[in-house]
Formats: structure tokens, sequence, C-alpha cells
């Protein structure tokens, strides 16, 4: 990555993207080496983690990084790339809970060895076997990215100061992915406890945490940046994730790598939902309780649930939300304390965090 | 813990205790400030770490910090028994991945909250919600295992010294986790590929590793002490695993927390088995197929596959291997630059670890 300092987002991907695959490709060797049984282990997280990706998380660190001037170093695109390993542990875990069968517009984690269970017929029960290694496969992503971190050759100090927020974010992720699961098992939709659930789950964990945990390895010491680069990142992390919902609703599969409505046939209490919920009459919800959560869910019935949303004029809403929340995050962006370096990049990332397409 | 030199095995384990309730008081706060809907997840936790176990790892990983005379220390302590947090998430995980209903005389966590579901009258499948709360409570003692020893005070020496040890540790932890379960889709059973998953899945992970954290964590350099704890360690962990083994198929259901022969109904691909396979006549082989692995296995089931385990003279082989194992190891203890803090409690811990009760 050639003159770091005006470094362009692709550039930072693919800094990060190297330092990925050096760490996969060392670490699929270590699995081979107690045994070969290990092979498709290796294979299926190296795919995950390579073929795709957005790298927003490792994107925001870097920004928090160089928001404060300073120089960008081997160990600090090594400490932010193991930001992408701990997503990945997220999304096969999410997929798993989820019964998800696609993820990147490939098959999840779960169903591709369930797969291998059928091809290379094995005994026992494929969906137990493919459950099963998603567990493993989650966890070794999650032990990998504190290993990647680890080992990135950051300094003790940097270690000291990055370690408090990087394990309050862990929890944070973990509690924010329980309450998901559990709000679908309430009787009604509650906004409230929605818009905790997406600042939780995904919004501080996506953005603001990520921002704070690159502040913090440049040594900064200063509350006012990490409050300005909070006042950008929570609102903008809260945006994204109910871009999200749309998406898992309204979105294009060809754009989103999942099937059309996917939020709706697992019955995702979103916040898109709990506006739903709360402007519908009750012949809607009547409907709405039907269709909602059904795993047969069908096109038609996609169709129907979408017509309601649209019509509660939830759906209309949740882009006004949108759009606010990321003006106060561009505004909050023209924080001075936000060094030139990070400023460009944060404009562009709450672009690509939010756009409508995907 | 007064006069720590000489501290019996239960004054360790009693400040283990009190470090990981202290920890875990401290982290319900932070879930339950995110959401009271975090509270069935910080209590199942709590109880699932605090109302039994019996602190194997800290206990090894003490031993190898006073094998070099080292003075013991609170951020010790602390460090040691985050290792806890590392095994409860393995159990919480192997549980779910087994669909084993009991775990140390309790519901296992999955079922836990698969009852939760049931009383409160929640929406929605209870299986289901009960599986994803395993995945996620796993995910989050994961997670709070590295926080307590992130957080334990230690100095960034220890640090350093201690996590590669620790991070390949946790590796081999999921690699051996994987083997196993990928055992059972194989047609035969296999007596080396069953010895490998000991070792990884159990044995490395269990003694010879913690052991090996705790002399990293008194600043050992000397690759004679690290080689001298592995001769104890390594042989232990196997004869560790194959007690285990035994116990899952004979042991009593008072003593080990589980339902009688739990093993078998689980087609669990042990030594055991592999040992029973290899000495089966076709006749016995063609009963095993019948039994071995069947949800349904009853108190019948159990004693035929028993007694072909037993007639084959399976049992009485691993027995032998147990004991050899168990000799090696404490011919490896008496090893002089094993100091005298930490070899009573190692002959004491390979008692243990072994013994047939449980």
């Amino acid at each position: 990555m050639s003159s770091q300092a005006k470094a362009t987002l692709q550039e930072i991907r693919d800094a990060v993207e190297i330092e990925l695959a050096a760490f996969l490709k060392e670490q699929s060797k270590f699995l081979v080496s107690i045994s070969s049984d290990l092979a498709p282990v290796a294979q299926a997280l190296s795919s995950f983690l390579l073929d795709s990706g957005k790298r927003l998380r490792p994107l925001f660190a870097y920004c928090g990084y160089v928001s404060t001037g300073a120089e960008v170093t081997a160990p600090i695109i090594r400490a932010i790339a193991s930001l992408e390993l701990l997503q990945a542990c997220a999304l096969i875990h999410d997929d798993l809970m989820d019964g998800s069968d696609m993820r990147r517009g490939k098959p999840s984690i779960h169903r591709h060895f369930e797969s291998l269970h059928v091809q290379d017929e094995l005994e026992g029960f494929a969906p137990a076997y493919g459950s099963a290694a998603a567990v493993l496969l989650g966890d070794l992503a999650l032990v990998w990215s504190n290993q990647m971190l680890n080992s990135a050759g950051l300094t003790p100090k940097q270690i000291n100061d990055v370690m408090p927020i990087y394990d309050e974010m862990r929890t944070e992720l973990m509690a924010g992915q329980f309450l998901d699961i559990h709000e679908q098992t309430q009787k009604r939709a509650d906004l409230n406890r929605s818009i905790t659930i997406a600042r939780y789950k995904s919004g501080k964990y996506t953005i603001e945490r990520p921002l704070l945990i690159g502040a913090a390895l440049s040594g900064a010491q200063s509350a006012e940046l990490f409050a300005a680069l909070s006042a950008y990142g929570l609102p903008l992390g809260e945006a994204f994730q109910y871009r999200d919902d749309l998406l898992g609703v309204f979105g294009e599969p060809s754009i989103t790598g999942k099937p059309a409505g996917d939020d709706l046939r697992e019955g995702k209490r979103t916040v898109l939902i709990a506006l739903t919920d709360k402007a519908s009459t009750e012949v809607m919800r009547e409907t709405s309780r039907k269709y909602f959560g059904a795993p047969d869910l069908d096109e038609h019935g996609v169709k129907i649930l979408q017509e309601i949303i649209v019509s509660t004029g939830a759906k209309e809403q949740l882009e006004s939300m949108i759009d606010e929340l990321t003006k106060q995050a561009l505004t909050a962006a023209d924080n001075e304390l936000i060094g030139e370096n990070a400023h460009p990049l944060l404009l562009e990332l709450a672009k690509i965090a939010t756009k409508r397409s995907a």
C-alpha cells in the first residue's frame, strides 16, 4: 500500500486481504498438520474470508487509527484485519441460528458441511453434522480473530490500550445476538427493544467500536476525540442496520446474496417490523401473523408482507430515519479533532454503509 | 489463600472460585445494564461456572506456575481461573452438538433455555431457541475467558509469553472437537484416529497446555522444564480421556452427572470403541451396529453393548493403557527440574484425573 496517508478504501481493503490470506495460510497448515481430516475446515474458512466481504470493520478501524494522524504500519493492518474473523464467527453462527441457507451468494457454512456429508456418503444425519461443523468453525473463527490480533506485532502499550474496548465489543456483540433471537419469542414487536438490538448486535459493533479500536491503537488519549468518533459512529451504525433491515425485506437476491424476503421468512423482529406493527390496522396484523416467520413463505407471501410494510408508511419512515441518522453522522465527521487523513474516508464509508443497493 | 507455597488443591480451588465469582458478577452487571432480558444469560452462565466443576485446568496451570518456584499473585489466580470459562464454552457447545440432555446432574444449557421457553410460554419453537441460546452462551464464555485473562493484571511480559501457547491450545481444542464429530461419520472405527482425537480434544487441552501456560506465566525460559512438564502432561492427558471414555460407558449416573451409557447412545467413536471393534467377531459387530449410536438406546441395549466391550477385552486393555500412561506421567513428575511446590500436587492430580469413580 503506497502512500498510506492518502490510501483509498480499495488499497486498504487489498492490504487487509493480503494479511488475512497470509494468516489463514499459516493456520490452515497448522490444522492439516494435526490431521488431513481438517482440510475441509481450513478450506471452508479461507474461502468464507477471502472470496468476498466489504471489510467494513477493518475500514472503520483504519479511519479511527489515521484520525489522529498516526502512521500506518504492518502490525496495524494485521490488527484491524482480525476484525474480519470476528465477523466470520458472527455470520456463521447467525446463519446457523436463523437456519439461513445462503450467505454471500453461496451455501452457508452449515449447509456446506451438510452437502459434504451427503456428497461423501458419510454415516449419520447430514444436518446434524452441518450444524456441529458450523458451531466449531464459528468458534475457530472467534479464536483466530483473537490470535491474529495477539500475534499482529503490536506493542505492549497498544495491546493494553485496545483490549478493554475489544473485549467490551465482543460481549456487546454476543449480547445483541442473544437479544435478537430472544425478540423473536416475544408476543409483540416493540420499537424500543428493536432499536436496542440494532445498536448492540450491529451498530456499535460494526462502526463505533472499530473506530475506537483504531483510535486506541494509535495511542490516542483524548476523550474528546473518542467522543467525536462515537458521535459519528453511533448514528451511522444504527443507519447501517436499518438499511440492512430494508435489504432483508426488499433487497434483490443478486445483490444481497440471500433469497428475497429472507428476514420475513425468518421472522426477524427488526425496527422495520416494529414500525409496521405500530402503524398496522387489526386486519393487517391478522394477515401479517399468517405469513411472517413462516418457514415456507413463498414469493406471493413475501409480496403481501412487503405491501403491508409499504402501505403502513413504515418503509418510508425508516428511510427518513436513515437519512436523519446519516446526516447526524456526517455533521459529526466534520469535527476538527478528526484529522484530514480520516475525514474523506469517513464520508465515503457513510455512503457505502447506508446506500440503497446493497 | 494463606501460605501459598504449600497450598492444598482445595485452597487453590477456593481461590479460583472467588475470582470467577467476582468476574461473573461484574460481567452480569454489564449484561443487565444493556437489557434486563439478558438476566437469564448471566444467571445461567454464573450457575454453570460456580455450582460445580473440578477446576482441573486451573489446577494444572497452577502446578506449571509453581513448578519454577515462582510466588503466586492475585493476577495469576485470575489468569488460571479464566481457563474454566474456556472449558464452559467447550462443554456448552459439546452438549449442543451431541444433543446431551444433562451436564453435571442438571439440564444442559440448550435444554435449560428450551425449558425457559416452554415455562414462559414464549412464541416460536422451543428447541430452536434452546440451541441458539447455547451457541451464544458458549460464544460468550469463550469471549469472557479471554477477557478474564486480558484483564487479570498480568505484566506485558507475561501476556507476551503466554498468548502463543494459549492461542495454540484454543485452536487445538476446536480442531479436536471437529475431528470428534467427524469421526462419528466414518464407516469404521479406527484406533489411531481415535487416539489423535483423545489427544487434541482433551489430553493436551486439559493437562499439558495448562501446565505450559502456568510455566510461561512464571517467566520460565528453560526448554528442559517445558519438556519435563510435557512428559508428565501428555501421557496423563491421554489417560484422563480414556478414563472419561470408560465412565461414559460404565459410569454411575449419580457420579458422572449424565445418564448411563450416554456415549453409547451418542455413538462416540472413542478409543474404547475402536479397541472393541478391532477385537470383535463379525456377530458382535453386527449386534453393535444395531445398538451403537441409537438415540433411543435403552438400559437393555446399553447392557448388551457393555457386555460386548467387556468380552472383547477392550475394557481391560484400556485399563492397562491408563495404568501404563499414568505410570509414565508419575515417573516424569519425578524430574528434578519440577520444583517441590509442584511435585506433590502433580502426584495428587494424577490420581484425581484417572481415578475410577468419576
